[in-house]
């Protein structure tokens, strides 16, 4: 077997088969084929495609590259959730704790952010003292004295993955269903999930930008898992807009602090109790999906989850008063309210002009190695299909100087669009994708 | 403009403009770009394919990526020939000399043979005493003297193809028309002719296999030179068995002067005859490409040709004496012919086969520094469509021991099918496309 070989046989639009797709996984995590053969591999992969079972054997592959944390240590079934990406998208910091006061274990390894989507580990850095790089054995005993940890990778996993992933960034070819869903899944799997809850972003700040794309990658996850014998759920929700109201890594931790608080809801909260009531029906600790969220609803009312919040900061080196007087977070120098200028309905939001705008604000990396503004970012004060004054506050800009704030107003109002016409709200749930079937919904629940 | 947008846009199957293509030869050329990507858009190149204005594009970028041969200090229209390979195909040596022997200037630059294929200037080299390598000074006076020169590339002739080539090599995008074509006439334009005669080869030695693709390729060929501007004619022939009887390099030199003595015909004649008439056509010194076919068998039957050939090598530095006794070329140690061993008829040659066996007896090579034995390879005496007896001679075996004859003899073997029902000749001439048209012809003229 030569990766030529392989490589033809895809080009050919025929099915590789499990010896060949460990092959090439094998030589990309161990860097024994050139770069030019993964590429054009990768290349008739995005223009040929590849089968559930292809896409499957890949997964395996690739998390069979490198180390596979053992989360056996602790008890009850390790239901992880993975967000495709989005702006303003807190998710993990409001279900965490919310999951882990419901009785399933939550061990969580996240990721940073890159482009114009936030990531939890930036977030979480942002509570002064907060750290995120734990021991296996110290992140295995966190998990199973207070019930959660949310840290970042540990160990080698999926080396496969990384060497694909950075050469699919630079030769067009990210946007390749069996590609992501090998890459994103093989992690998952890496880290140690028993079961998935996938959250799949569609819209304006999404890797998917239409329903029928979206859907297609969740249904594409849950065959890819079921093959791989491990249970997923994909919930395909909106990013047509941000979805919270907080952009920015300090502000999107004081937003998921007032929901736990039961001071916000909003479409944040809802789609949080959804993901989490999957995550507890996975784990065995709710009858149902409904009973799952009925059970999450109640660990807000009860201040359950912020408890477990405040615990798990404090596990993890945090100022847990944070949680108490949300000003104990880094604040920006400048912050001022901006109004909408214009009577009428907000129609439309570009949501990755948003991210990228929070970005250029300083709280997302445009390389790597970019250090992070925590206080910077805005809080919008109006969503799809509302009806505004000229009065009416659009935003408040955290900035870290005036120039900056002018700059970020700019760009806000330019990715949010008045029009004269009513228009309706944006969903929060697009379809429901399990083993057993597809669910559309395509409007606010 | 940036490589990965080029990338993008061919994976999305869009056309790229002339800039664009420009943008990537270049880069190519000077290895501006990482092969990682380059590797990536051949492989979208060969998935979703590229316009004939594309094709020429490309064509014109990769000639203007290094020097171009200036042939204006030799009067008239020069017009090359080119065959996409085969396995003894020595129509050069036929027809060079009796093109040029009909008035028509031969400014000829050729390749060396790699993998079952020959090469003319190994050929060449065969004869004791021969130089390919001529300033380009040399060539044009010898070329103004004499009137034909056939030469190794002088200067630095489109090195994007080089380094395009190299990488279609190993990543399985060789099999792309627009690569194929582009490379080709690249090659041929930078040599500075003025019009080119295309021998498209078809059959199982060709690298198109089937008439329907052979035609494609000519097609392709036709209207990316007439839009370059440049006259193509392209003929597509037969390689189903090998065209000449004799394959190995001193042998094809001595079946070339046998044709030129008059002493033997068959296909190889036909074909050098044929494409030899398409040249004085397109070099205006014959009213049509039968008028020149006529012009060309008078120049075998007249000497003019083989005196020709003489004063060529001779200029070359050559032992033209060749010409008379054959014997002077480069004789193998071992020499014996091989019996049928079978009564029946010839039904098929696997070509490819057969070129490779010549290789595996030092013929060609199988690294490009490899050396050759120019005294090795065989001689068929049987043709597909023949009637064999069990003790009809197969072929005379040329090599260097008994041990590597052997292999041979069972390599011969196992490439020509004998069997019970008879069957026709394998045709010598598939089609002609010129920018007029498609003439099938699918049988022997």
């Amino acid at each position: 077997m030569t990766m030529l070989e392989i490589i033809e046989k895809k080009k050919l639009g025929k099915e590789l088969t499990k010896e060949e797709i460990t092959f090439f996984a094998k030589a990309a995590a161990e860097k024994t084929v050139p770069d030019y053969q993964l590429s054009a591999l990768l290349m008739a992969i995005r223009l040929n495609g590849m089968s559930y079972q292809e896409t499957t054997d890949l997964t395996l592959a690739m998390r069979d590259s490198g180390d596979i944390a053992d989360l056996s240590g602790i008890p009850g079934i390790k239901v992880d959730k993975h967000s495709t990406g989005g702006v303003g998208d807190t998710t993990t910091l409001v279900l965490a704790p919310l999951v882990a006061a419901c009785g399933a274990p939550v061990a969580k390894m996240s990721g940073r952010g890159l482009g114009h989507t936030g990531g939890t580990l930036d977030k979480l850095e942002s509570i002064p003292g907060m750290k995120v790089t734990l021991s296996e054995e110290d992140f295995i005993r966190q998990v199973k004295e207070i019930g959660v940890a949310v840290i970042g990778q540990t160990g080698h996993l999926a080396p496969a993955d990384k060497t694909l992933y950075a050469l699919r960034d630079v030769t067009s070819t990210v946007d390749s269903l069996p590609l992501i869903v090998s890459s994103i899944l093989s992690k998952k799997l890496a880290a140690g999930s028993d079961a998935i809850v996938l959250d799949v972003k569609n819209g304006s700040g999404a890797i998917m930008h239409t329903e029928e794309e979206s859907i297609m990658l969740a249904r594409t996850m849950v065959e890819v898992g079921t093959l791989a014998g491990k249970p997923v759920v994909a919930v395909v929700t909106g990013m047509d807009q941000p979805l919270g109201t907080h952009v920015g890594n300090a502000l999107e931790v004081k937003e998921a602090i007032d929901i736990l608080s039961g001071r916000a809801g909003g479409d944040l909260l809802e789609v949080s109790l959804t993901l989490g009531g999957y995550m507890l029906k996975l784990a065995g600790k709710a009858e149902s999906p409904e009973a799952g969220k009925a059970m999450m609803a109640e660990a807000v009312r009860s201040g359950a989850g912020l408890k477990k919040l405040k615990e798990m900061i404090a596990a993890q080196g945090g100022d847990s008063a944070v949680c108490d007087d949300v000003t104990r977070l880094p604040q920006a120098k400048v912050q001022r309210s901006v109004t909408c200028g214009k009577a009428g309905y907000v129609q439309k939001m570009d949501t990755m002009a948003l991210g990228l705008a929070a970005q250029a604000m300083g709280a997302g990396r445009l390389k790597v190695d970019d250090e992070l503004d925590y206080s910077v970012g805005f809080v919008l004060n109006v969503r799809i299909g509302d009806r505004v004054e000229e009065d009416t506050p659009l935003c408040t800009l955290h900035a870290r100087s005036e120039e900056d704030a002018v700059k970020a107003e700019a760009a806000v109002r330019a990715a949010i669009t008045i029009g004269e016409e009513a228009c309706g709200r944006a969903p929060d749930f697009y379809a429901i994708v399990t083993k057993d079937g597809i669910w559309k919904l395509g409007a606010t629940e």
